[in-house]
């Protein structure tokens, strides 16, 4: 796992009611763009085999990691949009992605345009939790009949289901962090 | 203005009814992110004089611009979160803005940790027509007492009245491309 992310975790994560770990200050409200960086080699070294021509992500935190990524990987990024309605648009694949944490439900939306059957597609995400919003964006990778190369994700809540479920199936799953547990304020990383 | 990005406009643009130009395949649905170095360089040659030590924009689509340019900056970014409930919070700064293309209202919010009087602030966004999205950012610093460096566009419409009225403040603004006109199927760049 990357010692520089679990470090910037510990120290700048702050720890709230219900063991939720919030990473406000660095990742997904205020943005560190050396950290990125440093996520973004580490995503082209582990997918290093791979010859990934796309980066699905979904709006809007994701954006930013998957843009910082796609310079190593040198391709373009394409972002899901997310809207409440759910009427139907022409051109597009949709899938329906439930959050958990803000309780609700929504589409995701890419335009058929944008990922084709000979795209090979690496979904890039900043969380990965109950694993809704990549359950979605695996569906529009079927529904595109394009390749899923693999799912990378800065940190993973260990102690949810979704990266479980994701390996279960047999897909690739690079997570640059594992939180496995938070107890009285002490952060557990996964080895 | 940067011929590069005009000329994207130009070839990759598509025209809708109502004379509305969609740049979905190059910077906000599907990004380029080798377009988005190119603008993040400009940004820092028009800014080189400031020094800028925060980047502010608003999800989603700013982030993106934002992330990519503050590499040059060495900056963090912090982007505004959109919310459509009005409660307030406690420990942020907000603005209301009205959308015109979505017909709605939403606040925008900026946390007070990321915003500090001491800071030199660079609003980034991809897009200006009428201005609401920068005024509600100009208030959040305001808020903050922070200090405005500028305002950085990647593309202007020239015909709506949000970069007119941002220059009548005498604001300093850049925006890399500026669509006078769009009239059967042409796009006229402001020179």
């Amino acid at each position: 796992m990357m010692k520089l992310l679990e470090s910037m975790i510990q120290e700048k994560g702050t720890i709230k009611e219900g063991n939720i770990v919030k990473v406000d200050s660095f990742l997904n409200h205020q943005i560190d763009i050396e950290l990125l960086n440093e996520c973004g080699k580490e995503f082209k070294k582990r997918f290093a085999d791979c010859k990934v021509t796309k980066i699905l992500t979904l709006e809007a935190s994701g954006i930013a990691i998957a843009c910082i990524a796609a310079q190593y990987f040198k391709t373009p990024v394409v972002f899901a949009k997310k809207s409440e309605a759910s009427n139907l648009s022409e051109n597009v694949y949709e899938s329906r992605v439930i959050s958990y944490t803000k309780a609700k439900e929504y589409n995701i939306k890419v335009d058929k345009d944008y990922i084709k059957s000979s795209d090979k597609v690496l979904i890039i995400d900043d969380f990965l939790a109950q694993g809704e919003a990549v359950a979605g964006l695996l569906s529009i990778i079927k529904q595109a009949e394009a390749n899923l190369v693999g799912i990378g994700i800065i940190i993973e809540k260990g102690f949810q289901q979704g990266g479980k479920k994701i390996r279960e199936k047999g897909l690739r799953l690079e997570s640059l962090a594992i939180i496995d547990s938070i107890e009285d304020g002490i952060i557990q990383f996964r080895k």
